[in-house]
């Protein structure tokens, strides 16, 4: 069920910029028990939104690790997008108009902090399990390092706890994109829309590592013009969907957000800050993951004192968390029950 | 030493388009031999040259596996290029000026019955080695499979033996980076400079794989603004470096030939082509290569008979094959002992 909280205050951000007030979207799912200790929350990727039963399919049913018979599932859109909390498509106040490409740049931190608004306007102490994937991922670890107590357990999938280099030169080939569209910086949602196109373009491959595009994107061997391959209308395709339901200007700015992780910035590096999560930790990596590989969550499990590591067998890449719910839902009750035994 | 041969015969396309004339520039090291025996026919990737010394380094020396001393080294430039190659830029002499968009799409089989017309030129009858990395990797399989005679032995290194879905979506990308760019299509050799810029962005990611961005892009850990990386830079300077030697409009046409390769087109498909090569060949692949992934090397070399797979051990991905020249030198020095062996 979709909601929304309001805050009339002023919003600032790391940056010392002030968004004038704050609007988060978020959704639940279930019911708040009496001992309120039922609370999973959950962090969305880059252009999801607070819908997890949306973008997460066959997570948030009866039996499953999001079972909304047995928890209070929450999700709220994060800080910059176009779902329902404030970003770059939200009206600025003080013109009466969309921000677009005035709203200032938001960190990883910035949405935490919209987070933990939203947590003490819920009245949350103590959430459950936090769990976080990909960017939510990002949040989920900043969250946790910010205030380690917030959670009594943490599962961090397909994501890592600063911005690779690799992670920013994709972002960067995104940019440029993005940038080469005369429209760019035009004040209207669909300005630049050819650069939004080329740069989900540029995502999906990010995505979807070669397995996934040999098998799906398959030419036949006959095909009439030795130059076309279907996966070019494909990519086109996937480029224009994401303008029918994004603007550029939100999509930028969250991708930003993902340049500027990093946990350990002003808190003495990486190592330091992650040393700060003590609770029961599950990371979970994908095995074919190009954006997240699984050097880099072997490394983060390393840092999380108690955490464990499980490495998911999937021929997907990064898109294998949402593909391979069922193997994400066995490795979760188990991790579950293990935390039972222990 | 760069060369030049000229042909004033009308050069057909696959496509059924004309070509006026042909212009091959080509480089030559060493010398042949009275036997004529001693022939290595080098086929470079994407935007390089005929000048293999330069984009291949330590490989042409004494000592190493293109050795001038024993060997009769050959590498042309392909069609399409603008490294005195007829290609883009070449001035199309119908007009006076250079083709730029307007001239023709070629194939990997275009490129091939050109080599083919400088083979004959020069009265090349039997080529003793015949190597191909890459896009040069798509020329000599290309070449073999229609005239499997013409080489006595072959080496295929980062390569495949047609154009996969995958690669197809990163050069979709890059096209669609380059159309958004408001001065394509112009008719100067300048045009779509930014476009350009981002196409070898997205390229460049392909190339280098996570842990070469990790290890030589790692940023500062007290970077004062939080969004930067200079991965960012790396990204812009590289675009750049891009289109002061090359233009967008041979770029693109070169990527296009890397769509329309398929050794098994019009001939019963990839397995019943990749069986004509009879030869002794060496297939290498880079274990950490993304964009010709180890499993298209195994595939490759189960197709052709009498083929041996060496999977290089290399952290720089794709470009492994011009950094580790070491390696690839002593696998190629141990591929020639065993040949003599055998």
């Amino acid at each position: 069920m979709r909601h929304h909280y309001f805050s009339e205050e002023p919003f600032q951000l790391e940056s010392g910029e002030i968004l004038p007030n704050l609007t988060v979207a978020y959704d639940t799912y279930g019911t708040l028990n009496p001992e309120r200790n039922n609370i999973i929350w959950v962090m969305h990727g880059l252009t999801a939104n607070s819908d997890v039963a949306d973008w997460w399919p066959n997570t948030v049913e009866k039996g499953k690790f999001l079972d909304p018979d047995k928890y209070f599932v929450i999700c709220a859109n994060v800080l910059g997008s176009c779902y329902g909390t404030t970003g770059p498509s939200s009206i600025n106040p003080a013109t009466g108009k969309p921000w677009c490409g005035s709203f200032p740049k938001v960190t990883i931190r910035d949405m935490v902090k919209a987070h933990r608004m939203l947590a003490r306007h819920l009245g949350i102490e103590k959430i459950h399990e936090m769990i976080g994937v990909s960017l939510g991922g990002f949040q989920a670890i900043e969250w946790m390092v910010e205030d380690p107590d917030i959670a009594e357990n943490t599962m961090f999938c397909a994501t890592d706890s600063s911005c690779s280099p690799w992670l920013a030169a994709f972002n960067k080939s995104m940019y440029m994109a993005i940038r080469t569209d005369p429209t760019w910086g035009e004040p209207r949602l669909d300005a630049a829309q050819n650069g939004l196109a080329t740069a989900r373009s540029i995502a999906l491959i990010s995505y979807r590592g070669p397995f996934a595009y040999n098998m799906s994107q398959k030419d036949a061997e006959d095909k009439p013009d030795p130059f076309f391959h279907k996966v070019q209308t494909y990519q086109e395709y996937q480029g224009q969907k994401l303008c029918r339901r994004f603007d550029v200007y939100s999509y930028v700015r969250i991708c930003e957000s993902g340049d500027s992780h990093d946990v350990g910035r002003g808190r003495g590096g990486l190592k330091k800050a992650l040393s700060r999560i003590k609770v029961p930790t599950l990371v979970i990596g994908i095995n074919s993951d190009i954006l997240f590989p699984p050097a880099c969550l072997e490394e983060l499990a390393e840092s999380i004192p108690g955490s464990r590591l499980e490495l998911m067998d999937s021929k997907f890449a990064h898109d294998g968390f949402l593909i391979e719910h069922a193997k994400i839902n066995d490795i979760m009750q188990r991790w579950r029950k293990e935390r039972q035994e222990s």
